[in-house]
C-alpha cells in the first residue's frame, strides 16, 4: 500500500503576528520545538510514508522557502497554488497530481501546521485511514476530545465499522461518521465532552485520489469541471497557463464543507497522538514545556512573580515580566506583542490596524 | 536676594530601568515632556534665579553628561560627590561652595528628577520660602495632598508664621513645622488626606547657607567637622584629594532625618504647583498627556482593547498591546519591560535578576 502524502502548506494566517509575517506564515515558525511546523509534520511521516512521495501544496509566495525547508522531497513535488482558494481546490489540485503517478494511489492529507505529541500513534492512525481508504472510504482522522474546545468542529460518531483485513489483520478500530459539526458554543462543547460520541475534527483525511477526485464531480461539479481542465494541462507545456487561469475560478470552499459534510463514505479513525492545531499564541503552553509555574520562557525571557504566560525572547535582549499572569509577550526584533492570554484571538486586530496605518515592514 | 538653586542630581535608581542605565539615571530621562528632568529642572528657574548662580551636585560618572545637557551653567558649578552618601553630605558639601562666594546666600536645594507642572507656582514657592529662609528659618516646601499617597513623606504643619516683611510685601503663606512624618500606610493617609493639617515632604528645601552649615554642626557633629576639613582645603589644590579622601567617611543620612527633624528653625510653605516625584512608570500619566481611554502611548504605541496603560515605544519599532488594563511596557531597544502598574515599583528586582546573570550590557 502506498501512501502519498499531501501537506497543505497555503496558509497565511496573522494569529501568529509579530512572529509571522506575509513571507513567514506559521507553518515556518519554530512554535512547537527546535523544528518549524512545516518540516516536522514531513519528518514525522517515516517509516509509513517516504520523503519520494510526499507532496508540499503552498502559494507562490512560499514555494522557494519550503523548497530550501524540503531538500529531501522532489523537485516537482512542489504544488504551487496560484492564489489561496481554501481546501477543495487544494485537494482537487493535489489528487490531479497523485493520480497522474498512481492513480488509486492513498492520499493522507495533511495541515503543515500542527503540532503531534506522539509521531508513532500518529502513523498508527493514518495506517488505519489508509485501510479505510483502500477499500473506498473517506477516512478522516478524530481527536478524542480532553476538554470542551470551542475552537474546533466536531465528528459525531456513526456505527462501528468492521474490519474487512485477511487472518492476521489488525483489529480495525472506526466508526462511519454521524455528521459533521460546526464550532460548538462552550455549553455545547461540555455536553459534546461528556458524551464521548463526538471527535475533534483533526482536517487531517486519508482516500485515494480516484475517490476523492469523484467525490468532487459528484458534490461539487464546478469544480469537478474546472479540475478537468486543468487536468487535461497536467504534464504538458500548457499547464501553468491552464493552473493561472483556472484555478482563481474555483469555488473558496473547504474540503470538509463542500465534499465530506455530502457525502456517505465518510469513516473516521478515533485517535489520540496529542495533537494540537497550534491556533494562537494562547495555545504554546500545550505544545511547549513550561516552567515550574506554568511559563513558556524562551531565551532571554524573565518572569518575576507570574503565571502561566508565554514569553518569546529569542532576539538576544532581556525581556522582563514582572507581576502579571496569563499574557503573551513576543518580540520579533522589529516589533513586539504584548496580550492578554485569553485575548491572543485579536492579534488579527494589530495586524489590521499595522495595515491601516501601511506599516508593511512589520506584515 | 540672591538666590542660589543647587540641582541634586546625585541619584542612580533602578525604578525607570530598562530606559534608566547606571551611565543614563532617572534625571537624564526625557520622562515627563521633551526634556531630561534635570534640563528642565534647570529650566524652570529664571527669573526667579540666574543660570551663573545655579549648581549642580552630582556623581563622577555623570558630570561630563550633565555639563553637556547644562552648558549654560559655569563650569565650576558641578560639584562632583566622590561617591553616594546620601542627601545630608549633599547638602552640607554644596553650603560650603555657595557659602565660599556668598556666605549668607540663599539657597534652594532641588532635586533633579521630580516633575513640575506649574512653573509660575513653583517660583513664587521658592521665593516665599526664600524671605522666611532670609530670616534664618530653614524653609521647606510642602505640597497639598490631592489622594491618600502612601509613597511620601508627610509634614504636620504647625502655628502659622507672622509675616515680618515691610510695608507692600506680600502676605506670607507659611506655618511652622510640627513634625516630619514617615511614608504612613493607607489608612492613616486616608486620615491625613482628610485632616487637612498634613501636606507632602517634596523635599525641596530653601535656607542660607551660613545657616544649614551651622545647623549641621548642632544636629551631626561629626559630619560638621569633616565639612570643615573640606571648606579648610576649598579653592586650593588640595581639595580633590581632601574630598576624595573625606567625602567617603561621612555618615550616609539624609538631610530630613539628620537635620530637618532635630531642627526647631523649620518653616513650610503650602504650596499646589502641580508637583509629582516620578517615581516610578505609574506615575508617567500624571506627567504626560493620556489618550481617552487613559493609556499613555509614546511612539509607535498601540493599544487595543486597554485603559490606563503606560505604553512607551520610541525605538521605531511597532509595540502592540491587546485586551490589557493598567500594564507598563517599554521597549528600550536593547531590553523590554512587561509590568503590572501597581508593581512598577518592583523593576528593581528585574534588575537584581539582570545583575544575577552578569548582563552588564542593559543594566
Amino acid at each position: 500500500m502506498k501512501i502519498h502524502p499531501v501537506i497543505m502548506a497555503g496558509g497565511s494566517g496573522t494569529r501568529f503576528w509579530p512572529l509571522s509575517r506575509k513571507d513567514r506564515p506559521k507553518q515556518f515558525l519554530r512554535l512547537a520545538g527546535d523544528a518549524p511546523l512545516l518540516a516536522a509534520t514531513v519528518a514525522r511521516l517515516p517509516p509509513l510514508a517516504r520523503a519520494d512521495r510526499t507532496w508540499v501544496v503552498c502559494g507562490p509566495q512560499h514555494a522557494a522557502a519550503a523548497r530550501r525547508m524540503l531538500p529531501q522531497l522532489p523537485k516537482d513535488h512542489f504544488i504551487v497554488e496560484p492564489c489561496a482558494r481554501n481546501t477543495a481546490p487544494c485537494v482537487g489540485l493535489a489528487a490531479l497530481h497523485v493520480a497522474a503517478r498512481d492513480p488509486q494511489g492513498i492520499m493522507a492529507m495533511l495541515p503543515a501546521d500542527h503540532h503531534i505529541a506522539k509521531p508513532a500513534a500518529f502513523r498508527d492512525a493514518i495506517a488505519a485511514g489508509a485501510q479505510l481508504a483502500e477499500r473506498g472510504a473517506i477516512a478522516t482522522i478524530g481527536i478524542r476530545p480532553s476538554r470542551p474546545e470551542t475552537g474546533y468542529g466536531y465528528l459525531k460518531l456513526g456505527p462501528r465499522l468492521a474490519a474487512r483485513g485477511g487472518k492476521g489483520a489488525p483489529r480495525l478500530h472506526a466508526f462511519k461518521v454521524e455528521r459533521f459539526v460546526e464550532k460548538p458554543d462552550a455549553k455545547t462543547a461540555a455536553r459534546y465532552l461528556a458524551d464521548g460520541s463526538y471527535l475533534w475534527n483533526s482536517g487531517i483525511f486519508v482516500f485515494r485520489a480516484d475517490v476523492i477526485l469523484e467525490e468532487i464531480r459528484r458534490a461539487m461539479p464546478v469544480l469537478g469541471e474546472q479540475l478537468a481542465q486543468i487536468a487535461a494541462a497536467l504534464g504538458t507545456p500548457a499547464y501553468a497557463r491552464t493552473l493561472k487561469r483556472v484555478f482563481p475560478e474555483c469555488p473558496s470552499i473547504s474540503i470538509d464543507y463542500g465534499v465530506m459534510e455530502k457525502s456517505d463514505r465518510i469513516a473516521v479513525v478515533p485517535a489520540d497522538f496529542g495533537w494540537s492545531d497550534v491556533g494562537s499564541f494562547a495555545a504554546l503552553p500545550d505544545v511547549r514545556s513550561t516552567d515550574a509555574t506554568g511559563n513558556v520562557a524562551e531565551g532571554d525571557a524573565l518572569v518575576i512573580d507570574g503565571r502561566n504566560n508565554v514569553v518569546i525572547a529569542t532576539e538576544g535582549r532581556p525581556v522582563a515580566v514582572i507581576g502579571l499572569d496569563e499574557v503573551v509577550v513576543v518580540d520579533a526584533g522589529d516589533a513586539i506583542l504584548v496580550c492578554r492570554r485569553d485575548r491572543a484571538q485579536d492579534v488579527r486586530k494589530a495586524v489590521e490596524e499595522l495595515t491601516r496605518r501601511g506599516r508593511d515592514e512589520v506584515l
